[in-house]
């Protein structure tokens, strides 16, 4: 059993569980009251909010807790927005962010205000000189995640803060992936955390609001926490939250260079273990315990499937996840693979021993797959002139892939596939697999049922 | 030390605090995902559903946990009025609700909306019929507590839904101060609780919406819980809030039978030990665990401290709380005395003697507090013709009932006493104490600084 998708929660720190159920029976009370409960809920809300403050690299009275990193998102993305409508409703994202700020983003849009969505290299990293380019006279909050939760590439956030700053623009930094790891570089502004991502409990979230920036609390009126996150304080959470934030940080400067140096090797093996696999994300500029990469010919869930009964939870980004079956956002957006896409990102005190054992297990598990998938073949390919059609109408990724792998062979050097297909994945498969196997993506064509995708064989 | 502000929020559970143990190394992870911790989580996430479903009585995909009480009164009336819009945009609240719901009016309004407002009695309760009468054809939805929460009171819900169902209104029911010791009765179409209230552990609300009601969830899109509450479910708490809310419901009929004796014992002898105290609210339709009485001529914030300093904490919502130095809405809607207000509130458990030392305490602590602020003389008083003129301006609650009650018997029966007061509080409590005292209070003057409160002398 290896549990790799810290990224998504991490399992609970000891620290944490221990000042939960310290703070059990001491924080139930309502810390506005005046009577000794009340007054020791409120002391050890106080004494939490100066840890995370410190954690953070910001003023107590600047840092409030909500209940969700989802939650702080909104609530600061909104909070800003209507404090700065005078100045304007343009908001700045980036292509990549996480779906809590673009949604808070559609959000905005739907309700009249408007949108720039920067684009990210395929690092997944975006350019500071063009997020900068993005900010107008009207550009009332820019929003850039601290690194990126599918594939773990650092953002410039120091320099994109820089940019806004000059250009009097509060910058929102979504630190809920970095911030066990460190605090933020730069003048930001807001800054957003998530307490179960860094080994916290659940029902944690932090919204700090730098002092000057304006903002104006949205929703019902309600006086706690500063006005800025309605419902009773979960003090116990809170200080267990807080306390382990400062216990990760403690462990994190070692436990970066371990972690590091574990993903460095599923980076560096993984290529040669299994063939036609694409490694995502910035193999430098990148969080120590993500690494992402993506297998040709492979359905991202049964990989997942099969992962799991070999006893490793990871996640997929891939487009053949059943919840949504569209391509995650962040892989699109850089223009990589999603076909049998694989996020591994190791919680703090991952043994090697499981590092290695996921080494040795993933290559038959994808060869295995792939030998499945390998039976069908390009029934109905009709030659017409000189294009070779491939209709792949009806199946789902990563058929597609595999129909268009084969046939390539079968027509000359210079010569033209057409892949018949409505999977929506394969618009930005068959562009990933053409970049992999220096062939020429020409384009997309509409046709009667789904869409054309234009091949050239180059090589 | 005995701790009586149940109503704030409850201690922990004993089950509660056992589920939240057993399920913090178990429902960590991400329910929404594949692999065994994520379906380990689900599978907490789905009973707790179930039993929190049962206890309520709705079905399970009925039932959203939210992350406080607040948040699910928030959602659930943003969300009714979105989805009814079509209909109109007329909310209907009581005069009693808690701020949840008042602020969440409030918004409403500022929006553009138009919100009614249904008087209660002395007692705190509506009347069903001058209720019914407040639905209109553009009424988007009717909210009303199902028992008050200042002062116990229990509300007509059963009969007030049914005029709602009869005219096609849904009605919202906060459920916060009764869901643990019973259903909700009657045909009610939203429901909220608040898992603090009941011993469950901070950071869990609920909010039911039956099939059938529109509802368009408001704010960014998000797709956990029916995307009906957005941000990462907090399942260890979500698990201990329904294990303790089957536990408290399990020993709720014996519990109730036990603190309605004892709240009882209160109602009856404190009108005995202390002179001059009104205790407020229904004496028969009420929950079970509070009991709340004013005390003329004490400061509510100084009686709190004495008490506290006595070993008990209890609560007030009298006009001179430190917080806000307004009368709390409730008392006020009621017309009742606010002055030297105390709400006691028995947690599940309270031992006998606690209520019995209570008793022994508070008289000394009344006498004390009163023989301290019998000092001041209304130096300023001057004969007007036939009014006497009592100036407290200046002075804050309860010197200007003290000064009031100090002269009355200097004119003869017939005459008048004009009390010239800035202090919010007098508006509400000289027509409070002429109620008490059998005396006359013939109205409020504007006056050149403050107001004119005109008192005949009856007796």
């Amino acid at each position: 059993m290896a549990y790799f998708d810290a990224a998504s929660s991490a399992p609970l720190h000891p620290v944490a569980r221990q000042a939960l159920l310290a703070s059990l029976d001491e924080g139930w009370a309502d810390p506005a009251r005046l009577y000794r409960e009340g007054r020791r809920a409120r002391m050890l809300l106080d004494a939490a909010r100066e840890t995370a403050a410190e954690a953070v690299g910001c003023r107590a009275d600047e840092l409030v807790f909500t209940s969700s990193g989802t939650r702080a998102v909104h609530s600061g993305i909104a909070g800003v927005l209507a404090g700065r409508r005078r100045i304007g409703s343009h908001l700045i994202v980036s292509a990549v962010e996480h779906s809590s700020v673009l949604h808070a983003a559609d959000t905005h849009e739907a309700g009249g205000g408007s949108v720039s969505q920067v684009a990210v290299g395929r690092s997944g990293a975006v350019d500071a000189g063009a997020y900068a380019q993005a900010l107008r006279p009207d550009t009332a909050l820019a929003c850039l995640q601290s690194a990126n939760h599918e594939v773990g590439t650092e953002q410039p956030v120091a320099e994109v803060a820089a940019a806004c700053r000059e250009a009097g623009v509060p910058l929102l930094v979504d630190a809920a992936q970095s911030l066990g790891w460190g605090r933020v570089e730069g003048d930001w502004s807001v800054l957003t955390g998530s307490a179960h991502k860094w080994g916290g409990p659940s029902g944690v979230g932090l919204l700090v609001v730098r002092k000057g920036v304006r903002f104006a609390a949205q929703g019902p009126l309600d006086e706690r926490e500063s006005g800025r996150a309605a419902g009773f304080e979960n003090i116990p959470a809170i200080v267990a939250a807080a306390a382990s934030l400062r216990a990760v940080r403690a462990e994190a400067a070692q436990e970066a260079v371990r972690l590091r140096e574990l993903t460095e090797r599923i980076r560096a093996r993984v290529p040669r273990l299994v063939p036609d696999v694409e490694v995502v994300g910035d193999p430098e500029r990148r969080l120590p315990g993500i690494v992402t990469f993506s297998c040709l010919y492979v359905d991202g869930e049964t990989l997942l499937h099969e992962l799991d009964r070999a006893g490793f939870s990871v996640s997929s980004g891939s487009s053949c996840t059943s919840s949504t079956l569209t391509p995650s956002h962040v892989l699109k957006a850089m223009g990589v693979l999603s076909e049998g896409n694989v996020r591994v990102s190791l919680p703090f005190g991952t043994p090697e021993e499981d590092v290695e054992r996921f080494l040795r297990v993933l290559a038959p598990a994808v060869a295995g797959m792939r030998e499945k998938l390998g039976a069908p073949t390009a029934e109905k390919v009709v030659r017409d002139e000189d294009v070779l059609v491939v209709d792949s109408l009806g199946k789902r990724c990563p058929i597609p892939v595999i129909e268009l792998a084969k046939v390539i062979g079968d027509v000359p050097v210079g010569g033209l596939v057409r892949v018949l297909s409505d999977d929506e994945a394969a618009r930005l498969d068959i562009p990933a697999w053409c970049e992999m196997r220096g062939q020429e993506y020409v384009g997309e064509e509409s046709a009667e049922r789904g869409a054309a995708y234009l091949v050239r064989r180059v090589s």
